[in-house]
């Protein structure tokens, strides 16, 4: 086949490393000399033709995009619905593909950008556009299907299991005379994988995170309360890690529990302090609570070996499958082995992951439902090993780079998106 | 003189680096042959009577505790008050010291174990004990009087400079379609030191962070909310740091504002999720947040290697300075140079120290309020310079150490804390 434009795009939130998938496709479409556009702020850029060159960056701003945080290109929150209801803006899609001759699109990001890939695919064939469509998995989350694990996951649960161990040596320091509980609240709207990770900074008896509340489990107040209590008076203290996507036993979200504060202003509150609040009133007990929030995706300065290595791989294998001529499809990871850690990358159809969602197996949940079992942690364990640090300036600061992001001169009218 | 005993106490909050300073005082003391205790949770211990035996940790326990966070031998807020209010106490320590022979006491600490340090050496003097008091300074909020910097804050200024650098990206790749404002909250109860760090993240005009609310500075919230929709408007989003001790023209604390949610429950809010609530209602911005809270000051993955330098280099001029004779001093660091940086340590007394809070200078902060000057960061700057990662273990953890702290025998009867 003739050879054509590769478009990047990178999709919804980022994460420590996806700039290294970045990285190793616009190296590796260069190998090949297939020129690649990246969409600017995502799906949206792609829509209003706002289209980056990157062969105007030099091969060395390429590289240390491997060691720097954030989405290079922008990225958005932006869902294509169906076909039938946002029909005129595929078709934008494949009006835009042809009047920069892009053969090859690949899309970075979750489960909705599956879906928007497939259907693009699924337009192009009916248009009788020759397009490949292929996936690229990220996501903090680590909640895609069929993929082992999902690149970004695996920095963000070593950043949550270092942080939460160090955070706890801190609070054993202070229990005597002050903070006695102290509350870590971990991203995952629907799925605990990152509470578990937290898990992993303990393995003795008496080690935090002593209790987790997993958004698989309905929260008990009166047990959990109980549970806080007798670790306190067990352990002298009890470090507790909470998901945001803790459930009432009536389905509906804790974090959404806010009311006002004396100015009348809305409360914030996620669920980390609320739970933290719980545990003042309700056993008087002085408490510390943490919300990492974005820091807890974007620290690359703590990025695990085994994620960035995988953030590369499924770049590279991105590149290599749409040059092969394969459409629709997402490099995956399968794992192989445990202990030591195998792993390969492999084509998997984007109909099977399109939407769907992976929560975490019931076997990774400890019975009493506050901790997470030995199966757990042989699947959570070889992800966060290894350090990649970046390299640092004299000023103390990561050299994370910034591209310039020369814009593609527009050949086609303004669109609404 | 004979050679006595050496107790060590760590005391307020701990550090990243509080533990390496223990590790020089153990290792200096050794090297002379001086045995060491340490109190188990600070001067409570002490009262308790409650005392560690460092002699049966090996030396690379000891050696590890240069990379380890916390308080290793656990700390206390618990403050002494006055000669006269507080005299049995004082003469119970007293007590304690001549039980165990101990000739030279080492007080890691802020301005409170100053002035401790400082009365026990004149409790001593009236009693004609031989005691040689010494100060250690600790502190991430930098606000002890005399030296130039305090050990832990150098780390702390990292961890918030870098964790604010990396967060900026990730705000700057979602803004077109997500989060446009993005809170960040620092430690720092009566000085902007940590939220001044935080100022290094950035050194461009449209560089993050945008806005800095400094404890130091009145909060005036209509001037903040235009100054925060200014620069959504010129940037494309905002990133805002604020100080925990943010106060209102008033002289009272935000943070203090925090009301009841819907449950009933009290809102710990900090003054993060606060700003954010308010820069949500008034400008209906989409807004993100984070309160690192203790993570900020026990992120030991991420020290500075000039505050490690420093923390240790205290630790063995302590102990120098008590064998030597010297009483109710501290050593301090001195700044020689900006640049290339260049200190010393040399002693102070207490009594200069005790009780006394340094603010940041009124030329650190920008003329408008909202952000650092030149000569702020030419202070700021060297602190956080050098990387100095822990080892790190083949499960991708650091390796950090718990000591056995075996107790020492007890001789005296039982004292009420």
């Amino acid at each position: 086949m003739s050879k054509g434009t590769l478009l990047y795009s990178q999709s919804g939130g980022v994460t420590a490393v996806i700039n290294a998938t970045a990285s190793a496709v616009i190296e590796t479409a260069r190998q090949h000399r297939v020129k690649v556009l990246a969409a600017r702020n995502g799906i949206v850029g792609a829509l209003r033709e706002d289209l980056i060159d990157t062969s105007r960056e030099p091969i060395a701003a390429i590289r240390a995009l491997a060691h720097t945080p954030g989405g290079a290109f922008g990225t958005c929150r932006y869902k294509l619905k169906s076909l039938d209801v946002d029909r005129a803006k595929y078709e934008r899609l494949i009006e835009v593909f042809k009047a920069h001759d892009v053969r090859y699109f690949l899309y970075n990001g979750g489960n909705d950008s599956a879906d928007t890939a497939h259907k693009v695919s699924q337009l192009a064939e009916e248009f009788g556009y020759e397009l490949h469509c292929i996936g690229v998995p990220k996501t903090v989350d680590n909640d895609l299907a069929v993929t082992d694990t999902c690149p970004g996951f695996g920095s963000a649960a070593k950043y949550t299991a270092v942080s939460l161990l160090e955070a706890s040596f801190d609070v054993e320091a202070m229990a005597e005379t002050s903070t006695k509980v102290f509350v870590y609240e971990v991203m995952g709207r629907h799925a605990g994988w990152l509470a578990a990770a937290a898990g992993l900074a303990g393995t003795g008896n008496n080690d935090a995170p002593h209790l987790i509340l997993f958004p698989e489990r309905p929260f008990e107040q009166a047990a959990f309360l109980e549970r806080v209590a007798d670790t306190v008076s067990k352990v002298g203290y009890c470090v507790v890690v909470v998901s945001e996507g803790l459930r009432l036993p009536d389905g509906s979200f804790v974090a959404a529990a806010g009311g006002k504060d004396s100015f009348g202003h809305s409360q914030l509150g996620g669920v980390g302090p609320h739970i933290a609040a719980l545990v003042k009133d309700e056993l008087g007990l002085k408490v510390h609570w943490t919300v990492p929030d974005y820091l807890q995706r974007s620290a690359r300065h703590l990025a695990s070996a085994t994620d960035l290595e995988q953030a590369q791989a499924v770049g590279r294998a991105a590149v290599e499958y749409a040059l092969e001529g394969r459409n629709a499809v997402m490099p995956v990871i399968v794992r192989t082995r445990d202990e030591p850690y195998r792993w390969k990358i492999e084509p998997a159809p984007l109909s099977k992951i399109a939407n769907a969602e992976k929560t975490m197996p019931k076997g990774f949940i400890r019975r009493d439902g506050y901790g997470i079992t030995a199966a757990c942690r042989r699947y959570l364990a070889p992800l966060i090993q290894g350090e990649v640090p970046p390299p640092y300036g004299r000023d103390g600061l990561p050299k994370y780079v910034r591209l310039q992001n020369v814009p593609v001169k527009r050949k086609l009218p303004d669109f609404q998106t």
